[in-house]
């Protein structure tokens, strides 16, 4: 039995996975920040899940968390207020088993893949995108049924792709990134209010009409679909799956984003041919694709363990 | 031994490749339009070819040209006069062997990727990106030694990303696509004179200090950047070979695109570690990767003939 960890900025989650990639258990806590504290939420919840009923021996721990990943080792994950740690490293020795460290975007995107295929086994050879909108946009990327990792590292960023000279600066030194549009950070500090939910706060004054709500909900909704855009033009992914934190939004961001690929396509014979209002999915707001993709990504016991 | 054809709107050019994939005889010969005279041309372009010393006994073909593919089928060559033949079917029925046909673009990326290893090696496992600067702006994806073709045939178009919302109109129904900034089309429009080269006449007039030329040569280059970003923001290639008819202009574009990475990089220390500028390769001028990778995309005679 695999488990998968998905750390987050407030919440972790632990599954524990059988070897034909079903959740037998899951559990929630909450995320310590800083090196220590990301040790201890990770060996907690595993420890968490595995004393849930019905979770067998243990084989191997995938992890998934922000930040660049190098081995098994976390760099600049600063929504965690970590600068580096070896969380590969440590939970091996702790759990005795082989461990995999992903990146979360990554990882959510194996998840989702695989919740896909579930669902719909044909999808299981065909291209497909996660679209992370959190406090950034990534994409991860699933090409013939594997992570897609690229030369070094830099597969489906899109969130620096410009889309616009003149649009805000962006923290990286553009102007006009995807992420100044739609990632939840930029949209948070362009609204300025909204407590804990700032993007929820945008879209209930949007709803209420307020003309600065409306005009960052539509940017918002212009970002998703440029990156939906951009991800046929260059990959050309059968489904594009939306996650993240912004699409907890669940129908209200479908909703706009939709309508947004709907005025594009309408201006162009070219862009309608792509159907691209097709293309998108939503990750379901309780999903534990990330947690189940970073167990995925351990080999399963019936599997030579290669290439780690 | 296999034959490959790329059929170009006014050159057709003819290659026999041995079973390792080494090109062993090479001609050229104008290319006539229209339906039967693009079926004229590949069957004389494969009748010379068969006819040079050292050429032995044909095992298949393969023809690369513009447009849709649709199995053996070409739909809507604009620049072939063409609005659709049965350019498979009617080859294999004049060799009496099987006959593959691809898009051009995509044969000229599997081309120069088998040059790219000839050369080296350890490219064979690395993804990379061809860039075609033509007419028009696409790109071919050769990703683990293969084409990607994506789930519906836009993995790699490119040229329709729209990078300005402001920018000029494309007949394509957007505004500010990359294909707009530098399309040899759009360019030689916009640019209004130059008779057969005008991208030529073009980049001589800004040499002179003209700067009508100047701001739509840093145009160009700002399109040619831009696509390089994107392909690495998206697919992340370790090299991206960049060829075409623009690409003729040799040293002269590698330079301003250079400057163009270069300067984009400066502005931030995310793009500067992307390494923009070291992933770029210009394909030699006289280069057959079009015609060799028409003939590498037809199975070799050693290997079973699966997929067709």
């Amino acid at each position: 039995m695999r488990i998968g960890i998905d750390i987050g900025g407030t919440k972790a989650e632990a599954v524990a996975v059988d070897d034909a990639g079903r959740i037998v258990a899951r559990v929630r806590r909450s995320t310590e920040h800083g090196a220590e504290g990301v040790l201890r939420t990770a060996r907690d919840a595993v420890a968490l899940v595995a004393a849930e009923p019905g979770v067998g021996s243990i084989t191997g721990a995938g992890v998934g968390i922000p930040g660049q990943i190098l081995g098994g080792r976390v760099l600049n994950a600063v929504n965690l207020g970590l600068t580096e740690v070896d969380l590969g490293g440590d939970l091996e020795r702790a759990l005795g088993v082989p461990v995999h460290v992903e990146n979360d975007v990554n990882a959510a995107a194996l998840g989702a893949h695989a919740t896909l295929v579930a669902e719909r086994p044909a999808a299981a050879d065909r291209p497909m995108a996660y679209l992370n909108l959190g406090t950034g946009i990534a994409a991860g990327l699933v090409l013939d049924g594997r992570l897609w990792g690229g030369s070094g590292g830099t597969a489906g960023e899109v969130g620096h792709i410009s889309i616009d000279p003149a649009g805000p600066e962006c923290p990286c030194g553009q102007r006009g990134c995807i992420e100044t549009f739609a990632g939840g950070a930029s949209v948070a500090r362009r609204w300025g209010r909204g407590g804990e939910l700032p993007i929820r706060d945008l879209f209930d004054a949007a709803d209420a009409g307020d003309p600065d709500a409306l005009a960052l909900r539509d940017e918002l909704a212009r970002g998703v679909a440029a990156a939906v855009h951009v991800l046929t033009l260059t990959v050309d992914p059968a489904v594009i799956v939306i996650g993240g934190g912004v699409a907890r939004l669940g129908d209200r961001l479908r909703g706009i984003v939709r309508s947004a690929l709907v005025e594009r396509s309408a201006r162009s014979i070219f862009l309608t041919s792509l159907a691209l209002p097709e293309r998108i999915e939503l990750l379901p707001p309780d999903s534990s694709a990330g947690a189940l993709g970073a167990a995925l990504a351990v080999p399963a016991t019936h599997e030579p363990a290669l290439g780690r």
